[in-house]
């Protein structure tokens, strides 16, 4: 008896679905059961907005944000930030919560990624080239290097701090680890520990 | 200094990916900085498969499964199956993983979910209606009740065994529940050990 499988439309957007990162085949199923049973309510929406976003968004050329070709990038083409200060990220996506830290009010540096040999990625895949052209025109005081407390995240940013020995003139910080806000000690790993107590500060007296 | 955030296309994107089913706010925001890193190359399929999907996939009127205007349903146009013996699953998803286990080819029912007042589904929002006009049709001999071994779906296979008293020619059974295949003990959860023990068969000798 011939093998039954699910018509060929439901395959096809399943093996879609399956390569969305952090999608394994069981949520890819799950997803397209959810969409077919909402019907086109559901996929013409979704598919309108794959298609358009597709279509319209750049990765800006000089931070690495979004921007689309009507619009811009909302960050290089303000007037009201700090000149000044680069923060360096990994993602895209990690410019809007540290935008909402309140905290830093400079430009930004989206890598496009972090080096991890583990996933094929080097320095040459990295916006690495267009971060030194940035730092070249020579109006950055400050350099932050705010990558992911991991292991990749840890080489990417020794990586950048020795290219970055270029600009002398340009200080090179790095964010600060330590234990997370409202997280206690007894929820804490031993590497966050150690590195809370490595970098602790004086308290006034 | 006006909140920076992400131009129109990609917002619409990300609370499109949102509302999939298992996709935060967090995956959402991987997926899209993914998709548009990707580009056309990616977006252009995934949106047109989505929106095929859409526009051809049907639910089979009689057992749930998918199907399309085109080739219909292929479990219940096939003309080799068992139209004796018919399996109640949840979804239609549940339907391959029992045919390749090869140990039932008969007819299958999808109910298109189990009652769970949590999530607000009642016996009303189920393919029940359509479950008892097929067997009032008369040609099955047993049920077998394949929902999932937990809360809700012993609730539902509850319901449904209650139901289908109506029918009492139809013998009705349900899934054996205990060890799965390849799994220790000393994995086992407490429930499992004593459905398992309560299911106990009697070996040869």
């Amino acid at each position: 008896m011939a093998q039954v499988d699910y018509p060929e439309p439901v395959r096809l957007l399943i093996s879609q679905l399956k390569r969305l990162p952090g999608i394994g085949p069981k949520s890819a199923e799950r997803i397209a059961v959810w969409l077919l049973q909402q019907g086109r309510e559901s996929t013409d929406p979704l598919s309108r907005v794959v298609a358009v976003a597709g279509e319209t968004v750049l990765e800006c050329s000089v931070c690495g944000f979004f921007s689309t070709a009507e619009t811009g990038c909302a960050i290089c083409e303000s007037e009201m930030r700090d000149h000044a200060a680069l923060c360096i990220v990994e993602q895209p996506t990690d410019i809007l919560p540290l935008e909402r830290s309140g905290a830093f009010r400079g430009h930004y540096h989206s890598l496009r990624g972090k080096i991890s040999p583990l996933d094929n990625v080097g320095p040459e895949d990295l916006r690495i080239g267009e971060l030194t052209n940035r730092l070249r025109a020579g109006e950055f005081k400050e350099v932050i290097i705010a990558l992911s407390a991991d292991v990749e995240g840890e080489a990417t940013g020794n990586y950048l701090a020795e290219i970055l020995r270029e600009f002398p003139d340009v200080r090179v910080t790095r964010l600060a680890q330590g234990i997370p806000a409202g997280g206690g000690l007894e929820n804490a790993d031993e590497l966050t520990l150690m590195r809370a107590l490595e970098g602790r500060v004086g308290v006034g007296g």
